[in-house]
């Protein structure tokens, strides 16, 4: 390796390879030894830049994360400059729906970090953050849409937003089980946004 | 081990043990080596049992399967002779919910088998019928319930059962993840079911 690099573009290199493990052979098989494979250095390279498989895991998740928020954020802005609250969060959350290959290689990637997560409590800690401000995104949405229109107004906004992001991963975890199709997905996925948000205008 | 056995039990004891480790430390630490140290044998006679990590897995969900079949029975005798739709399919479809410890141990080994079963479709195929089953059982709720009362009739049966469904699956990812008490999954959860059902009779 050359000896003056971008440390964060390393890390984003050997995160590419976690991931590119993770999406094909499943959690299973990342370990520092496989990623170091994977990107062609020694595991001694890999330890340079990442402590603990935790921190390497915890660090592929957040580029996962951007990489959502930023085709969340495009297709913001295809919507225009005054989209509705219903077409807002319609857009954005479809993103997170595993309808594509590459959506599929990140949903495999998320499911295996959440099972990591689930008997690692400082790994999960790292996705509290995103996953509250995403309800209270969700939460604003559904007060804005009850303000302006007769949206149905029985659930308390947060609980309705937590709800939908429920389903949302509910599907990512089905879709990827390949218990049903991505269509009957975005079918369940629209019949839940029309009963949060009423149907579309 | 004692030359006549029942193989059935055996397997069962084995599985025991997979879970075990899922639960407390995850999916990468089940392996055929340490599933034997756990259960005290040589790997060689857990592979007299099982053919693979595979099939040792596919077991260990069918267990859960069996566990929490056994457990919705039991709700659903509790609520008498007969029950409306909504009291059934809640009463169901909350032992679900990792609410207690040992639904908390049960649910990550399942978010576990889901991982694997994302990068393993064989694994995944397992669990259709299940997931197919509980879709149809509450699609078939919902049905009745419209035909009984004055419940919501805007969506389709079946995709609202998968919508539900989904958020349960949701629901446990996220209270695993500690992004929010059992509690806030409960009520989420409830106020799924009564936009669904109608409120409480």
């Amino acid at each position: 390796m050359p000896k003056k690099v971008d440390r964060q573009a390393r890390r984003r290199l050997i995160a590419d390879a976690l991931m590119r493990i993770a999406a094909d052979r499943g959690l299973e098989a990342v370990s520092l030894r496989h990623v170091a494979a994977e990107v062609g250095v020694t595991t001694g390279m890999v330890q340079h830049y990442f402590a603990s498989k935790d921190e390497m895991m915890t660090f592929a998740v957040g580029v996962i994360g951007d990489d959502i928020g930023a085709r969340m954020a495009e297709a913001a802005k295809d919507l225009g400059s005054s989209p509705s609250p219903r077409a807002l969060v319609r857009a954005m959350l479809i993103q997170l729906l595993p309808l594509d290959e590459p959506r599929r290689r990140e949903g495999r990637v998320a499911l295996a970090f959440y099972a990591h997560a689930a008997v690692n409590p400082t790994v999960a800690a790292a996705l509290h953050d995103d996953v509250a401000r995403m309800i209270d995104f969700v939460a604003e949405q559904v007060r804005a849409a009850r303000t302006a229109s007769a949206a149905p107004k029985a659930t308390d906004p947060a609980v309705a937003a937590a709800g939908l992001l429920a389903l949302v991963e509910g599907l990512v975890v089905h879709v990827l089980g390949g218990h049903y199709p991505p269509d009957s997905a975005v079918a369940v996925f629209d019949a839940h946004v029309d009963a949060l948000f009423g149907p579309p205008l």
